[in-house]
């Protein structure tokens, strides 16, 4: 199969789930910031970015995972072929489109530009992971920085003349940023002088011209060397590789010490950085002091659906990948006459047919509850009213742990199904699929680890505003739950997930008792498994609501095929029976405060 | 940590093994077979096979795994460092050291045998498994061959001064082996002349010296071309890449035409072989004609535990080098005072404790059940009662599908475990886990699918003679809670394992019953959650074992620390905890039959 003949999404799939799941006509105009974007405007949009992520894209990624960038002379060098890719994706203008009209961009809503990014990413994560940085770090600036630091610094990296990094991450802190110990002290001219290391660095250095911006976390030390410490002591900084001097772009003693052989991602370079060797590294303190945390926080939560969106994007790409290998290949017999009969495609045997449906209810089930999430952020930043607004910041502030590690972890498993379809060749480099399962890993570590996701959501979401945020949660499962039945759903379903959405509440409530009775430690015992828990309902709650439109669908003769909706209504079921299931185990696990790994002793490894 | 820090396998735990729950001493004993063998004398060999597996094989893995063979010149150029190494493997005399005396060799028992492999296949699998398939290769001309052909073919295997190899899969056949299309001809001097491909032939081509002998699967032509099709008319033969022709060793036509680019094992070669392009490969028939695949199936088990055996030692590397890392790197702080106080070791993190009991109950199962299905690999061969020599055989071949795929599924996750627990540096390839991850996949591939074993498990093995090997695993269940309770392990534990058994036999009889009413689809539609609740049961079964010898240690002072014993104990609470309660869903879905993916239609996915 050559390679532009994988979809990397189905159109059918993304169009029934904006017309018929998330209904975009209501959303754009409900919302009057989006009143410049129409439903066929946006198909106009996405028609450009498929033809982009099918045939620029897609075909650059095979050779810049087998040659990664080189680190020479000091500098490093990218595959050559981001020299012609990374042009054409900035040249879409996706960089900015979801930003103001008064910054001169399209109020883009963000749900769009999430169905944009997944297209996109599929194709090439390379590409797509250095757009997403670069615009972050300009979004930071715009969010925190003034009108002199935005005209700098914010205006070049969303027109994509610059690139932008997120520079958190320290050798010895990991994802501890109270250890942070890169400094900055105050300099006559009101800048700072920066020193410290940072590690894992994407995007720190490359040959596609202009300039770096490092968005980086540091401690502000006063003349006699004391900070305060913690997260409390950390504030935001702008650090480029070159700075403005007169107008002049100079050297600012920000120095790539390493380049790190990733396995995945491998043509976008991750980078240790060296600040002011020389003493000369300026920074620009974005914000307040002592807020680069909470700042920092506010677009995390975009990057978290960032992550989710290209973990479930890789997974789409191995799944249709793994989709077509299953009908193009001949392999055995129907068990019914072994020896006779022709050869089969292998999409003929259950447990292909298994696999394969699995990777589709896991895709798809991604891919509705991201763009879930990147809806509510649209509502939740631009609906006329107020309550609209809040309500939908505490919803999407419950579901982003979920969405950045739901489709990381369970993506890892489909792409490893769709590897494992392929056979012994789905374990060589020449089929794509192993380094889709390569890239995956990533989301698990990036951008908070699977492991504090669920401390996120145990310790932080699911509790905050007294439990707000889920009974939102659960009126949405009601909600889905009586629209599915009306809709002529198996009724069992939906009140499956009703069920399922009090075992989480329940569940939920005797944690944080058990929290508030001082056991802070065996509340979060099992947070993974309270993230499972919640992560299997919210999944439940997606493909019900697909099932509900597939139905609906049906009965009406709606756009799709009949043949179209009865796949959704077989993903829910796949979901309904294979993982709904788990969750009375997976509250009792965490109610119970299980104990066998907390009483392991140092010697008992 | 240097590389050579790296134990491979726990020794503690061998030992354990081997000594309070296996008793090798009692198994010595009751064999007259073993005679020449003490538990000192393997103790000795042990020492050397430890030392050999630290020293010598792991220090040469990395660079193998990053400078796979070179193809030049047609032929395939190893990585420099097997020059000494294979030498050093080959000393061991583990290639035929449980053959029998009377071909010079040392009866050693498999399970002995399979510990050796075990800390050899952690420290370098490239180097073992071309040590397995020379042995393997050897072992069916031994099995099969006449005298003449084991004098030609079977001695230099057996001394490693030639290598071997499995030579069944074809492009166009993959697993379907029915499909093999390689023909032999009977030629005049008795022997044939063979024509095909053949892929993925692991060891086919290498610069050892020496010469490489291909155990190949072919369809025997009579001069008008007509062939038996189907399985049946599949023979055994000897297919080398030189042959003797008076004496001399000449070119047999059997030629490399392509390296495949493994993601995994990839210091050793995976090739393309192409047989008589100038009609003039010999190949020698081993048996009878018709015999292929019965004679290659016999040695398949084998082959499988080898599997297993492999996958669990890439699990064990993986886990002890994340659980030193976990007690190495300091990073975050006790959650009951976040910002005040010195780091902790990560493995002071719920999650990351976790992770590690995890990987430690997965390894530790796998480890127990390979070595049991070894033990009864000895027993099933040499014990010197035919009803026990029997019932073993029975038990050992209703185990192998799992142990075969339970490993290397589980084990494909513990890795990726070992991985996470590393965060962004587990994802870099200068830490070896990542490596690991990718060895480890290869596990559920070859030698058969885990599609293929669940097929195998559920539709021979369990109903094999009116499902007495499936009674035979019931009694051993039924016995190993008996003692436990009687060792004074939790009751409930044995009384759950018991519960679970029942819910497998009952399954597997709603099954057989599904089967024989003449729907053979419905009974095999779950064979993959099948083999996951057999296999659920079956590790219960391992851990509930381990945990009596624990126990029994603890209360006598045995000569393992309590910290040890209280390990064993936490890993099975572990296992009854998290996995035994999957039993009853599992059992269900392959009872009902559940419908979802039988049910997608073509255009449907």
């Amino acid at each position: 199969m050559a390679p532009s003949d994988n979809p990397l999404l189905d159109d059918r799939t993304v169009t029934f789930l904006l017309d018929e799941v998330l209904d975009l006509r209501a959303h754009l105009s409900a919302i009057p910031y989006f009143e410049g974007h129409d439903r066929e405007g946006v198909e106009v949009l996405l028609a450009m970015v498929r033809k982009l992520a099918r045939r620029v894209l897609y075909p650059t990624y095979k050779a810049q995972d087998e040659q990664p960038p080189v680190f020479r002379d000091g500098r490093v060098h990218l595959h050559p072929s981001f020299h012609a890719a990374w042009p054409a994706l900035v040249e879409t203008g996706l960089l900015s489109a979801t930003r103001p009209v008064e910054h001169g961009d399209q109020q883009l809503p963000f749900v769009v530009h999430a169905v944009a990014a997944a297209y996109l990413g599929a194709a090439n994560l390379n590409l797509v992971g250095l757009a997403m940085l670069t615009s972050g770090a300009a979004h930071l600036v715009e969010a925190f920085g003034d009108d002199a630091l935005r005209a700098a610094w914010m205006a070049p990296l969303y027109a994509g003349t610059w690139t932008g990094t997120m520079a958190l991450t320290e050798p010895q802190a990991g994802s501890s940023l109270a250890d942070v110990e890169t400094t900055a002290r105050r300099a006559d001219d009101g800048s700072y002088r920066v020193r410290g290391s940072k590690i894992f660095i994407s995007g720190g250095d490359h040959d596609l011209g202009g300039n770096v911006v490092n968005l980086a976390l540091a401690r502000i030390v006063d003349p006699d060397g004391h900070a305060i410490p913690g997260t409390r002591g950390l504030s935001l900084f702008v650090v480029p590789r070159l700075r403005l001097d007169g107008g002049e772009l100079v050297d600012n003693d920000a120095v790539t010490t390493q380049v790190i052989h990733k396995i995945g991602w491998r043509g976008l370079p991750s980078i240790a950085l060296s600040f002011g060797d020389r003493d000369d590294c300026h920074g620009y303190l974005v914000g307040p002091p002592g807020r680069g945390m909470p700042q920092m926080f506010q677009m995390m939560n975009e990057a978290r659906v960032g992550v989710g969106v290209a973990a479930t994007a890789t997974a789409s790409a191995a799944y249709h990948e793994s989709l077509a290998y299953a009908f193009a290949r001949p392999q055995g017999r129907d068990p019914r006459h072994r020896d006779g009969g022709p050869q089969v495609p292998i999409v003929a045997h259950a447990d292909v047919r298994r696999m394969l449906l699995r990777q589709k209810a896991i895709v798809e089930g991604s891919l509705a509850l991201s763009l879930t999430a990147a809806r509510l952020v649209d509502v939740a930043a631009h609906h006329p009213d107020d309550a609209t607004r809040k309500t939908s910041q505490r919803l999407f502030d419950l579901l982003t742990p979920i969405v950045k590690s739901f489709p990381a972890e369970r993506g890892f498993e489909s792409v490893a199904l769709a590897l494992q379809i392929h056979g012994g060749y789905g374990y060589s480099s020449e089929y794509p699929v192993e380094a889709w399962l390569r890239d995956q890993k990533l989301n698990s570590i990036h951008e908070g680890t699977t492991g504090i996701q669920g401390l996120d959501l145990l310790g932080r979401k699911v509790v905050a505003g007294g439990g707000e945020a889920l009974s939102l949660l659960l009126a949405e499962l009601a909600t889905t739950a009586g629209r599915a039945e009306a809709a002529g759903v198996d009724p069992a379903w939906g009140a499956a997930l009703r069920e399922a959405g009090d075992r989480l509440a329940a569940t939920t409530m005797a944690l944080g008792q058990r929290g508030l009775g001082g056991d802070v430690e065996g509340m979060l015992l099992h947070s993974h498994d309270f993230l499972e828990l919640a992560s299997v309902v919210v999944i439940m709650w997606q493909h019900l609501g697909l099932a509900t439109a597939a139905q609906a669908g049906l009965a009406r003769g709606g756009p799709q095929t009949p043949a179209f909706y009865d796949g959704k209504l077989r993903a829910a079921q796949y979901w309904v029976t294979h993982e709904l299931p788990r969750v009375d185990h997976l509250a009792d696990l965490c109610v119970r405060a299980e104990g066998s790994y907390a009483a392991v002793a140092d010697g008992s490894w």
